[in-house]
């Protein structure tokens, strides 16, 4: 793989003039080159938001005169502009390098058509991260991950030993430096700790076209209904079960000819595909969170 | 217009065996030809369900011998007969005919475009109907009911007003012998006495993806929940407002860079193809309904 | 698994009345339930399609009298009716049962991503089939065939070898009693001689939407043509390459942002579904081939 | 309506570092708030493009401190200060005012359902323009301009006074200053000349999935490949026939039950969907052409 020297910088902050110059202005200064910007303001909420993804190395060729010897940009100096420039503009921000591969831990019970998705596109190098584990309440999906070659921890889940297990996970979690937690049809409900300690970095699949059949059971609720489409949604899991920021939600025909069963294997389609996109776009620095939406930068 | 020798039937009962065998065996006789035959068992609900479309024209070189002269197999033998075979398994069922054009009045308030969809599929064909009739609560669309040349009555609603005027729309609907009246986003909601006279002949559009954001201002709701695609759903008018019988739905993509007024733009295209769908599926027979669902052979 | 005692006809001829009754007829009165009836007539060509799929079984309480007692239907009495029929009226037909799994060999190169969808549909119960052997011209992807427990094997084909190994790859096929050749991305081209030999038996999938962009390198030539949307063709092989009667086909959205790499990731998602769709369907006995057309009683 | 004070800046250039810092950093001077800012870089063509919405109006608390006095922002000023930027980086660049409706000429013959949709559209407000006229080579049209108020101009094609009457036309939509012509199903082909006087100012929906199915009778060539999707293009029209910059393009699903005439049918829904946006996007200068391929800031 090619060493990537690229940064992803993400802000939010109140709508004001001068917002785009001020920040490529100063990344400018820098002498980094600007591959993408991406840029909303919503107006409604008088808020701006945006996305650059620059390039940190210079060639001795570079068009910036004089200042700094060609090579890698020091990330303080860059860090510390920033800085400046977001203490000016009451600004939210976060900076990401690509050279700094996330890392993501996948949650699963025993379904395992996301499982599978995730850990093949991964291989395909569709997912920019490493997979260090998978968690699971049961046993019966640590064959994939034996074929895949990632650790599979089981943490039995009951009434009684949900906290501990919890801290257990979560301090496996922290061991493991995990920056994304991956709900892949995991069929137990963290914790508000649990998620608090996540925010913004548990994503989440819901089979349904959310907030249509929220809980338990949706392609049977979908059914009983009498839709023509049933969906699935990818959001971030928040305290409010089904309720985060909607990242991502697509849905497929169906009809009258189609069973409880059928539902099901038609989802399973919508749900890789919604999953894996929401996923995708975390890792590539795509995602903002505010009043419980999201901006996609897509 | 070529003169339509066709007849649709649609039976529901049961399931047994030999339905299939029983209906066809009858209508051979009679020396029809069956141009389509779609047929459908809920093997949960234990129920059969089938659409049948044949030709009552009948030709000298028509290889049935005998019995018949050519020319039209009479209306009342055919009834005759599969009444008996009806009789015999439990059958619920409609014969119609396609020379009988459906008769169909289009409710609108304020917004068009939905009614210009259906004038303008109607004039290139798609809508095999009469429109003789298009009733509204507001003066503002008399200028396109003009325009095509449709008479336009307007009633207005009030609270102390509703049961009168909805009595003298129930008149007009007789007196003009409507099939079908298409709610196309008629901004009132009608009585449950006025629904129950016209069962199953009622289409509504909602606009939304059903259940999500039943009620009003659907588009705002998903525009604070923070959806990435909004919908729209055509269904049977029940007297449990937005709950009838789904008929056709569909979604279309948006984005945070999507107002409430984009969703609203976005979501008219949908509106107008999933209502113009479900208003062809009734008008050419092809929709069944049981258990507050639809069986649509389309 | 609950043993199968369904089957399946399916019937071509040419179109004139009675058709549906005298099949309905034959089957009815050997005791069979019709299950699903799916017909089409194309008026243009004058031919008449049928799909019925009914139950062999009887149970003790048959509504059908005396004649035969409970158990299954015999195969012989049931295919003797079902010629008498067909000869009286010109059928093609097959008639295939249920309890017979169909068994498949997928062809590969070095792309896994549909093998992976296949052997992961399979496992999950979505394709009713055996797959007792994977072809490959490369080693590259016996290890996911090692995976899933399924013999690999290797026939590397050169310009001077072709023959001989398809003789060899053939005598396999046979030998192996394959019904149904799936090219899940198979960069080789069959020769005329091997496709007689499994007529209207090959599926494969081309990666892009045909006729568009026939031939090597389709997403590199969507990409010089500046498409907005790139697809994927699943066809029975014949003679003439992609050419072949169109079973299933899609698209996906693209932009300018999509490098070519881009389009190769997102038509992925489009190959998976597409093929597996059209392998769903010829496996049911869904499929019909004329004309170079597929009638596809989905 | 609102005064519209927002202009759009579109520039395409060779890419090197600080294209953005030296945009944003001269409208910021110039005291404009950009709204939109989007930017995309051909890495394989080396070559930069952004699409940037300002707004030109300045309120007494502007944050910009002194020089100028709130109001709008003089034009000429403006452009010499982009001038610059662009003549330092070798860009093309054009530069828009909200405040200049764009003149759209509508060419049609004798099928109506996309100039319907055109004109219903602009009247709900989807299309920001005015439409002054009308061209036909048939008169059959001419009551739907009626019915909106339009003039209609009617020019009868022939061999042999094809010449003159493309030079009245040309004359006619110079006079009405013409900055876009639709072609809506104008079944007409232009001249290489007419052509070159509207460079990347006529778009024309073609009827396929482009560029399968170019030339005559889309349908009928989709209906004898046995399809199943049939699609619609919108592309600016260049010298060589349908082989333009596509601007958009969607298909829609189809099966073997649908005659030629069922092609056209749902085929419609699709053109006019396409041709739509294509429309909005030009009109909102969202549209870059080169190497015959469209940059698209949806």
């Amino acid at each position: 793989m090619i060493p990537d020297t690229t940064a992803t910088l993400l802000v939010t902050c109140p709508d004001r003039p001068g917002l785009v110059a001020a920040l490529s202005q100063a990344l400018y200064q820098h002498g980094v080159n600007i591959l993408d910007a991406d840029q909303h303001t919503d107006t409604v909420a008088g808020k701006f938001f945006q996305r650059i993804r620059f390039d940190l190395a210079r060639g001795p060729n570079d068009p910036q005169p004089g200042s700094m010897a060609s090579g890698e940009i020091d990330r303080s100096d860059l860090e510390r502009t920033v800085a400046e420039v977001a203490s000016r503009n009451a600004m939210s921000w976060s900076l990401r390098y690509g050279a700094d591969i996330k890392r993501v831990a996948i949650f699963v019970s025993k379904t395992d058509h996301c499982l599978y998705d995730l850990l093949l596109r991964h291989r395909a190098g569709e997912l920019r991260c490493e997979i260090p584990l998978i968690v699971s309440n049961h046993e019966k999906l640590a064959e994939v991950a034996t074929q895949f070659g990632i650790p599979y921890h089981v943490f039995p889940i009951t009434k009684e030993n949900k906290i501990a297990q919890e801290e257990e996970e979560i301090a496996l979690l922290q061991r493991e430096s995990i920056d994304l937690v991956v709900l892949a049809r995991y069929m137990q409900i963290l914790s508000a700790d649990f998620i608090s300690q996540f925010e913004s970095r548990i994503i989440n699949i819901h089979h349904s076209f959310l907030p249509a059949f929220a809980g338990g059971r949706p392609y049977q609720q979908a059914y009983d209904r009498g839709v023509k489409r049933v969906g699935a949604t990818a959001h971030y899991a928040t305290g409010d079960l089904d309720e985060g920021p909607i990242v991502e939600q697509d849905v497929i025909q169906v009809s009258h000819r189609d069973s409880p069963a059928d539902l099901i294997r038609k989802g399973r389609d919508v749900e890789r595909s919604v999953l894996s996109r929401a996923v995708r776009w975390h890792l590539e620095d795509r995602l903002l969170v505010y009043d419980n939406k999201t901006v996609v930068f897509a």
